[in-house]
């Protein structure tokens, strides 16, 4: 079987499917099957395409992106072979085609087919090709869809959470909890690994955890406090000590204990009134569940005057048997006030009952969070130790799309150019190489690329770096160091050692490696100083002359 | 198995899976795990529980929205049934969770859940329950986010392309081109379906096509004209005629003699100089391949100067083969005014060439479309008979998630609120029964929520209508027609008659018929008229007692 021998080849190991078992040669657009035909119609279907999958702006307003979907992309090219039901179903949507092209389908995998790649969690920027393919053009076409599909979002909500971790700063737990608002089931499962993968610490996301070994966490919701009518439900009110060593028969009475003793606090008093019942019934019986992770969503009926009340007295209650309550969430209303009364609240019951670090209690905030949100949290004060965020940041609400795209560089050796009337969507033609140049304090200075065949640039060495359409920018630079951005991730018919695919956490420690690499002027949320993405002088003026070459030349009347 | 068992309950038939492998009993919010534990340690997790899944607000400025993902909800409740290796990661996520709660979730499955729901593709109002589920309490609140997942996207999305296909108007081909942009690859299989649902007429993506008989479009990319070098690439070029009756042996000098006479021809003498031959060749080879159908994307070089004299000789060259060419597709710059030149252009082809229909040619566009660019090319005038709309469309781009939430109104017969300081966010507590009712004119006038033993409204008989949280809105409405809006879809262990699952066109024509019985103030763009959602006077009163009940009293200081 062809595909067999394509997902060997190379030195590399064998390489797992998808993990969508959706993300099938079919998930992509008629047309490239289409051109397939016309391709094999015209005896071109061999020839040797080249193209450049890459995004013309960054998003949410920022100067950099992170690169995500690779390894999906690895696989499903590994995998990459039309099963005959498929092909069944393609005769049926193209009924005027003849048999040879369909034999011909058949008989395709990517065992031809070369991928040069930034490695993935990498910075990157616009322009710079985020992956070079190669291979029979016919084949190529083919995975173009499926390519932008696995790059495009993984990319945007990459990007979007490792914006989110630069706001927040590294010392607060970021979770993630989009499942239910994110677009679609594998939406939600694609945010919960890629915002991993961009510095989250955690999701709610079981499905993602399971698949991924991403760290899972959750407690309980308004339905869980609601669905509770009193201290009456709950039925078996015992509990044993942390150590074993003894038993409280009663754990609901000491729980009320502790409710009288904060209420009669000389600090504490005034404060509040009578708490929820049906709430500390739903405390009470949460920590009777999970007395070791004991956390409290405080906000169903009233924060300041029932849910943190009732919070302190269960988790003080746990303290007598040897338990640490885990802290509260707050889901609703002024989250920097709430966060600053409710940690008061907690160093007054450290100070009343000489319980040393209840102050320090874990405060988790959620509602309808963004960068924004969070920037405005931060210039207020709060204080929150843990987001949770969902809807904005799975959704990329704020810009809800990458506009990737893969265009045709070079075919049989000869560089192809699209042109637009729009500049930005002028296309740089040519088989190229990418670089990093880094300047004197560590920095990146400036990525470049260059024709398949220049030289290198070298550390030390003088270099013109031009901007690729503005022929007034341009600038020398001396690197310190210098990176070659693409690696060898499919071998095609060579047996160079091609790249491994990193665990995720290798790649989210790299993602938060570049983003602490970055000069913070690039990385800053308001006016962003671009990064600089120029090519060479030889590969400058090629574009030029290739584009002049094209154009047709207007006719004034 | 209890599963098989659930699957063909009632009087309906066997349920297939959801269509996405990946929707499994562990696509959730790991609390849903940690309450159902809590629920179960408590002896509350087989508590009658009704939860109601509705939406707070209409999305993209809008005032209404259309419910789409029924049917993926009840295929996972027909399947539901945790695996053994599901359990084994559940273990080990819980680890100080006792055994009995993992032999209790093995043995479970929904053949105790009971749903009611609004048919899929109706046309639905915030607050008003989509979905009213009841059965046992752990297992509902597993059942939240899963529903949640399929429910919010669906429905965001199918709203998306009926406000789409509104303002395009009946009359112009909606075509939905945004696998490669949509948030991952079911977001990209979901846009198909939903588009298609909410009145787009076909889609590019080949999978969607396969999975769900929607009709699937595509021609060429721009990749494939800057493909070809030149007329040289073509070699074979022979075509036989559309009646087989003879034999062209060179099609591309039949098209070269064409661009010359189009080039000579009085009225477009001097409107394009040399056309670029890559494109001719592209467009050459393309109708060989598809003479029936050949549309040819026209905006690789230049639209006026190259692409639409290129296409015009190869479409008069088939005609004289006996073909007839599809049309053009132009995907940049001024579509309005590139729309009207290329129309102008036909008709002249059809004035100079005696070319009976040429001037009627389809046009079709794309190119970063949505509502506004399309109600904009409404207002200057244009000649586009079908839009081809991407990114702005499957992302949501306007509005990138729908708030749907999943809210306990009742337990064990003992209705619940959650309260909020935000007013917006109070449910409605009971378990209700839900109807439209009519006026006059057919158009329906209000949506009324009652308790479930409250009677039904009567055809001729008033009635009151209240906001439900705000006292001063009341209305008395004497309904011409009543609808009951939430039918029985999920029997539980009744044996009553359950809905059957329509087919998507079946959906799609409901989806239809009830955007045309609308008032069309409800659905104008620019500020449309607020639907009115109501409750009955008896549940009003019975919101606001338990509303007093529930929230603490403050102590002023």
């Amino acid at each position: 079987m062809a595909g067999a021998v394509a997902n060997g080849a190379g030195s590399g190991g064998w390489v797992p499917r998808p993990t969508n078992p959706m993300v099938t040669p079919l998930l992509t657009d008629l047309y490239q099957f289409t051109m397939a035909y016309a391709y094999w119609k015209a005896g071109k279907h061999l020839d040797r395409a080249v193209f450049d999958l890459y995004f013309r702006k960054n998003p949410f307003g920022g100067e950099f992106t992170i690169f995500g979907g690779l390894e999906e992309c690895i696989r499903f090219i590994a995998n990459f072979k039309l099963t005959e039901v498929e092909i069944k179903f393609l005769r049926s949507a193209m009924p005027t085609c003849e048999d040879g092209f369909f034999e011909y389908l058949s008989s395709i995998d990517c065992s031809d087919v070369e991928v040069y790649a930034i490695p993935e969690g990498s910075v990157v920027f616009p322009k710079v090709p985020l992956m070079r393919i190669e291979g029979p053009a016919a084949v190529i076409q083919l995975l173009e869809t499926p390519f932008l599909s696995l790059v495009n979002y993984a990319s945007l909500v990459t990007t979007n959470a490792a914006r989110h971790r630069l706001v927040a700063g590294k010392s607060k737990n970021l979770l993630e909890f989009g499942l239910r608002r994110a677009q679609g089931p594998d939406g939600g499962i694609s945010a919960s690994r890629y915002c991993y993968m961009g510095g989250f610490d955690a999701t709610s996301n079981v499905a993602a955890g399971r698949l991924f070994g991403i760290p899972i966490r959750g407690t309980h919701s308004h339905a869980f406090v609601s669905s509770f009518m009193g201290l009456d439900d709950i039925i078996d009110r015992t509990l044993a000590s942390s150590d074993g060593s003894n038993k409280c028969e009663d754990f609901v009475s000491l729980v009320q204990n502790w409710l009288a003793r904060i209420k009669g606090a000389g600090s504490l008093s005034g404060t509040f009134g009578e708490t929820n019942l049906s709430e500390l019934a739903a405390f009470t019986s949460y920590a009777l569940a999970f007395p070791n992770s004991f956390l409290a969503l405080v906000d169903t009926y009233d924060v300041m005057r029932s849910g943190v009340p009732n919070f302190c007295a269960v988790a003080l209650a746990l303290n007598d048997m040897g338990y640490k309550a885990a802290g509260i969430r707050l889901d609703s209303g002024d989250l920097a006030y709430l966060s600053i009364e409710t940690r008061k609240f907690f160093r007054a019951i450290e100070e009343e009952f000489g319980f040393v670090g209840f102050g320090k209690m874990n405060i988790t905030a959620s509602n309808d969070l963004n960068e924004e949100t969070i920037d405005a949290l931060n210039k207020q004060g709060h204080e929150v130790d843990a987001f949770g965020i969902g809807t904005y940041l799975v959704t990329c609400y704020a810009q809800a799309a990458l506009g990737c795209v893969f265009k045709l560089v070079e075919i049989n050796k000869q560089p192809r150019i699209k042109l637009s009337e729009d500049v930005t969507k002028v296309s740089i033609p040519c088989k190229k190489r990418c670089y990093r140049l880094y300047g004197k304090e560590g920095y990146p200075l400036v990525d470049i690329m260059t024709g398949e065949d220049e030289p290198a640039p070298k550390v030390g060495e003088r270099l013109l770096c031009r901007h690729p359409f503005n022929e007034s920018k341009r600038a020398y630079v001396v690197p310190q160091h210098v990176e070659e951005l693409l690696k060898f991730y499919w071998p095609g018919t060579s047996s160079n050692p091609r790249e491994e695919l990193p665990s995720i956490s290798e790649i989210r420690s790299r993602c938060m490696a570049h983003l602490d690499r970055m000069r913070p002027d690039h990385m800053r949320r308001l006016n962003p100083t671009p990064y600089k993405v120029s090519v060479s002088a030889k590969l400058y003026d090629f574009i030029h002359f290739l584009w002049l070459n094209e154009a047709p030349v207007g006719e004034l009347e």
